[in-house]
């Protein structure tokens, strides 16, 4: 993509009710914009993050044969009527009337509505076990939005539903899904703490949050023992044994806890799943004949935070110029910096590499604008992208271009030749 | 993906209220569930296809450069207060209270935050022509939601918006996104008439429809001459000159057309662009400061009714037995069906054609179930994949495995040596 046909607003200040560095950078790089309090337009350099994030979900899912759905926002309140969940959601749940005054609900989750398509479309016994997820807009009216798309209203969010006959199984099945979305943060390169946590609303007993640590996180959690080292690798994530135990600080207290040795941190939360069997299939009447008799199947139901990611990806991945992204969720994987797009061979070498790139299936960014090389180098900074290609005056006196590292800031110093070579292997030392 | 563990709920027959044929198959098939009236959930081999749309109609903008965002599904009103659409756009406009009881509305469509966010990310007259898509919900309360999805009140479109500076790249705007649109359905495999049509709510006076020719749509439009042999080929899809004038009905009634000479035909909405200059940069105060002065940018937009394409495709390509789709947005180009799945050798061969077959990058759905022969040809009949290769007692007796083509009922037998090979050719031959 040339950025000169790329839509990249970016902002040398915001607004002084921006707090969260997060959310400072996301404006500044021309990610996302606020349409009015807690609603967010994602703009093209924000897209391609969520894009990213969303097809290593949804290609993790699909390849433990989750069906992928989508239900849509909008929502009968029937349902919710039926689960006793209409008037005990609170004031979070966008109520909605439509022109035949008929109530509608914006969801802010959908167990209700997945049982009932469970109902429907799970014929027989001999079909369990199964699930299913989808990638949709939820929306849930926080009394007061903030940081950005952190605490938004209006969210995206994975959610997925599984569905068994037997206690044993619906463990096996949560088992999956807390090894699938290690799994997975791995994959977005994020370092997550599975945390013990409370069911609040949803019901059940067995449910995990997924943290990642970190100082301005709005979360507390518990860890026994001693913080200073922690190494999230040590962390032992089969969750019927640990090395650590951790939990919400709601949890500990909820439980009464003795937290004395424990250590609490702050963290973001971005996974959260439950185990709350036949809580709601009893409620909407889903009742599957079996050879041991008509049985209410048990559910699981498991969410990840989607556009909350890229928040916490940047809240932990920063510094004074700007963001740095992990590789594995960059909107770009690297950007050709041609710092003299007016002279004819350095727009020749340039434009011929960004060809090249482009045809070895790299993510390219190609500022090609006119624009001060003080302006290119900070736009190059502040949006992260993880390593820089800079063709300007050395090109032209010695034969030579610069590969540079974001994260650490290593240099290269390269003859203008075998490029693609030298860019892979410049790559791979960063692995 | 195999049947077995996908989730496939084929039904015999439908409520007696369900009128149009795509609606029947898309229910009888699995493709989508009525959650309440008007508001669907897309089930996993309906959503297939959607995304199979979505990544030709994604493609093609990105082709020309067209930037990709993403807007929320709910806006303030204010921004339609400021362009007098608030009122004006009627009944099917979703109108909500938030718990600060703030007016909000679910788009309907998005000129007016288009416009605003226009005005905040394009910031020299040098950024101009500029246009941006996005694919996202929309809901329009229609009285009497019907058909399915064809008439849906929460439904998936795609909008785009042009910026220009003057009149003559306005319509060059225009005539890009319109020649995109002819491109865009010829690769959805839809055979498409743009028809000259009256802009209404959005305003401006340059706009065209695109319709597919169909007895049981809804639409109406007017073609000069005798329609027996319409030949889409012959219409000119140059919209500055054509051989067949075609319109709206209403359209030739607001202008006083003599239609005396021209012919009625049904036919199905699927598109639809518009040219109305600086109608909400004016309201809006979106102003750009060029050479020439201060303007207000003109803009056009140019929707597609994403989820109203599958059934469209279907209304056109169907028979007794099913749905039969074109390849382009077919769920998988083909099914191997296993007739003798306890057989050991018929699920060996069954299994490694799979594997084949994947690796060789076709869409495969594998009907491994241990079901009834009639089951599976009935259900393979009914969701309409192009191909089929059918493996039963001829593989036993004959080393023979039938290839069928869904469309014209061609059968092949054939050896069951060299098999990706001799499936490729059977499906070259049908081009």
């Amino acid at each position: 993509m040339k950025i000169s046909s790329f839509c990249l607003p970016t902002f040398k200040e915001v607004p002084s009710d921006v707090k969260l560095k997060s959310h400072e950078l996301m404006v500044r790089s021309g990610m996302i914009r606020m349409e009015t309090s807690g609603i967010y337009t994602w703009l093209p350099l924000g897209l391609r993050v969520l894009n990213k994030i969303n097809n290593i979900i949804i290609k993790e899912h699909q390849k433990l044969n989750i069906n992928h759905i989508l239900m849509p926002t909008i929502q009968s309140a029937e349902i919710w009527k039926k689960s006793d969940r209409y008037n005990s959601y609170g004031a979070e749940m966008l109520k909605i009337k439509d022109r035949h005054a008929k109530d509608l609900i914006y969801g802010p989750t959908n167990e209700e509505m997945m049982t009932v398509i469970g109902s429907n479309v799970i014929r027989s016994y001999k079909n369990f076990p199964i699930s299913f997820f989808h990638i949709q807009s939820k929306f849930r009216d926080e009394i007061r939005p903030r940081f950005g798309v952190m605490r938004a209203r209006e969210f995206i969010m994975k959610d997925a539903y599984s569905f068994d006959l037997t206690l044993e199984d619906l463990k096996k099945s949560y088992e999956l899904f807390y090894n699938l979305y290690l799994n997975i943060f791995n994959k977005l390169g994020l370092k997550i703490i599975p945390v013990k946590a409370l069911s609040g609303e949803i019901g059940g007993d067995l449910s995990h949050e997924f943290h990642v640590i970190c100082e301005s996180g709005e979360s507390e959690i518990y860890l026994d023992g001693n913080s200073e080292n922690i190494d999230t690798k040590k962390i032992n994530y089969d969750f019927f044994e640990k090395n650590y135990f951790v939990s919400t600080t709601d949890y500990a207290e909820e439980k009464k806890m003795n937290t004395t040795n424990y250590t609490k941190l702050s963290s973001i939360e971005l996974g959260h799943i439950f185990a709350f069997g036949d809580k709601y299939t009893k409620k909407l009447k889903f009742i599957i004949n079996t050879p041991d008799g008509n049985i209410n199947p048990l559910m699981g139901s498991y969410g990840i935070g989607i556009s909350r990611i890229p928040a916490a990806s940047i809240e932990i991945n920063n510094d004074s110029k700007g963001i740095i992204w992990p590789k594995e969720i960059s909107p770009f994987d690297l950007i050709i910096i041609n710092l003299k797009p007016n002279d004819e061979n350095c727009f020749k070498f340039s434009d011929e590499l960004y060809s090249k790139l482009l045809s070895e299936n790299f993510d390219v960014l190609y500022d090609d604008r006119d624009e001060r090389v003080g302006v290119k180098f900070s736009d190059s900074d502040l949006i992260g992208i993880p390593f820089q290609i800079i063709i300007g005056s050395n090109y032209l006196s010695e034969n030579t271009i610069q590969i540079k590292n974001r994260k650490n800031g290593k240099e290269l110093e390269i003859e203008a030749d075998n490029v693609i070579e030298k860019i892979n292997s410049f790559i791979d030392d960063d692995k």
